[in-house]
């Protein structure tokens, strides 16, 4: 059984939410649950036991604390714990929404990378008119990017979007400032060129408008400008979502309108939701981890966790070893 | 009285689209208008000559030209003869939705740039959930940008709210990937460190979320980010309305609420809709300027028109050039 470590003190809303949702993924069948924090915070907290267990971790890793702080000085805290866990083989998969560089932090340094990734990224899913899914990655693992790590990520996004999302052969693509080729920087120049022979479905530079057109299954960005796409995305849809609502509220007419389409603002508002999706996977390092939304609720941290279970049970991972071996190959072919 | 030249033959709807749209500008007094292209495809178009004239163009630059080829081989493009009238004092501002790679090229070789301006940036407006606007820039103008660019655009930005929106004290802040000091790449950092001392109402870095939520007045970032923030908003907005739009076919109490709400929703995709703004003024040249979207209607045609007319009135370039000396004071200043 499927076995997944949940920091329970990272996040606005720790422990409480954090809590609730584990109790709510248990509820459905998550598997075996450790929650790691302050047992004298959890404890009282929890309302079903049956199939949680508390591991005590005295510690906590602050929102606002540097990572190598939280990395030199915070060995016993609950985010720390958890990676142990992971590495140690006690547990399958690490969920958190706390502190997002002490994450990284912890992961990289405890679970070490796979072989042949030189840099992780976060992967975010994207929802597109076309009712498909796109992959965003790299969200905000790596800010400064090298050709090679982009070529990395490609790959790795790939292997997700066959096995997490079922995509036959993942349309791939370069987020650029246009799709000619005399457009882009020199890093997106360089991995359009390293691409072009990565034995991938490469479908060449990407616009913005692409993440959200359908037309790209895995779209791949350095960790900067992919954290400014994510929160511009996520500041945008909250804010037509907000204006909608505010108008709605404004005539007998409009509210009656808003009422008989509350069940369409319901779907929508779950299509841009963060928290429809859990968290973002931290790809790249050898284990699960998910990392979620500083202002995860309980329905957040228990999509997260449904979906540690599921990266756990279709072996994305080990499929990404595999795919950064045959890429090994494929490149050793090509230099002889 | 203010004199705009129109790239009649530029964008994918012209010369129709371009045509209509200058006389709708015209017709609610816009000025005089200077339609620039060829004589034969404009002339059976206009219905209307009142307040507007041709002058003849014999070549158009293609939307898939490169601008270098633009530049050097077409001359008597519509584009080129646009910016020969601005430069020559014929006409005040030059709009056109055509190849917008040449559009800079030839604004930058025919106009030159501002004193103090090292390169020019691209500005967008977009709406804020406070009700009030945010600046963008650069959204394409320059790829790769070094901090004393970014600077720059912030200056011109500052001036812009000012004198184009009326913000008193202008919040300016640099897009990064966390609003913490330690985040950011190489620029962000070092343009956070040149912003600090720059006289500026600087607020420090942003996430980009603060493009939506009203936290800032501009919003300064190189040329590569700041066109995929653009694209993906694009992109974004319209796969919402698009997604709404599906969903409010889908049942008869779906139907009859959207019919409740159509003036909500015609507000929104207004305010979503980038041929609301028009275009896109490029800043740091020597002359008004407005790049519109390559697929723009009349409406948008119209709207940059009467933007144009706007800038040109408020003289937003003359402030810009007072300000640019006013730093270079302040810097030779500091250096004593």
């Amino acid at each position: 059984m499927v076995k997944i470590a949940i920091d329970a003190m990272g996040g606005d809303h720790a422990p409480l939410a954090v809590v609730r949702g584990a109790e709510a993924a248990a509820a459905v069948g998550a598997g075996k649950l450790v929650l790691v924090g302050d047992e004298n915070a959890i404890g009282p907290l929890l309302r079903n036991r049956s199939g949680i267990e508390i591991v005590h971790a005295p510690d906590v890793v602050d929102m606002k604390e540097s990572p190598s702080n939280a990395l030199r000085r915070k060995k016993d805290s609950s985010i720390a714990r958890a990676f142990s866990l992971l590495k140690s083989g006690d547990v399958d998969a690490v969920v958190s929404a706390g502190n997002s560089g002490a994450f990284l932090a912890f992961a990289i340094f405890t679970l070490g990378r796979i072989p042949g990734v030189e840099r992780p990224a976060i992967l975010t899913i994207h929802p597109n008119v076309k009712g498909t899914k796109s992959i965003l990655l790299d969200a905000g693992g790596t800010v400064d990017c090298r050709p090679s790590h982009l070529v990395q990520f490609a790959i790795m996004g790939d292997v997700f979007a066959k096995h997490a999302l079922g995509v036959e052969a993942p349309r791939v693509g370069v987020l650029s400032n246009g799709e000619e080729e005399t457009k882009g920087n020199e890093l997106t120049r360089e991995t359009h060129a390293l691409l072009s022979g990565a034995g991938l479905n490469y479908t060449g530079c990407l616009e913005g408008t692409d993440l959200y057109n359908g037309m790209a299954d895995v779209v791949v960005t350095d960790g900067f400008v992919g954290n400014v796409v994510l929160k511009v995305s996520e500041g945008l849809a909250e804010a037509i979502i907000g204006i909608l609502k505010e108008k709605m509220g404004g005539s007998a007419r409009a509210k009656l309108g808003y009422l008989l389409l509350s069940p369409v603002f319901r779907s929508l508002a779950r299509m841009v939701d963060y928290s429809e999706y859990g968290g973002a996977p931290l790809v790249g390092v050898d284990g699960v981890c998910i990392i979620c939304h500083g202002k995860s609720n309980e329905r957040a941290i228990k999509n997260a966790i449904m979906q540690a279970k599921g990266f756990v049970g279709t072996n994305v991972n080990g499929h990404i070893k595999d795919a950064m071996r045959e890429f090994a190959s494929l490149m050793k072919y090509k230099e002889l």
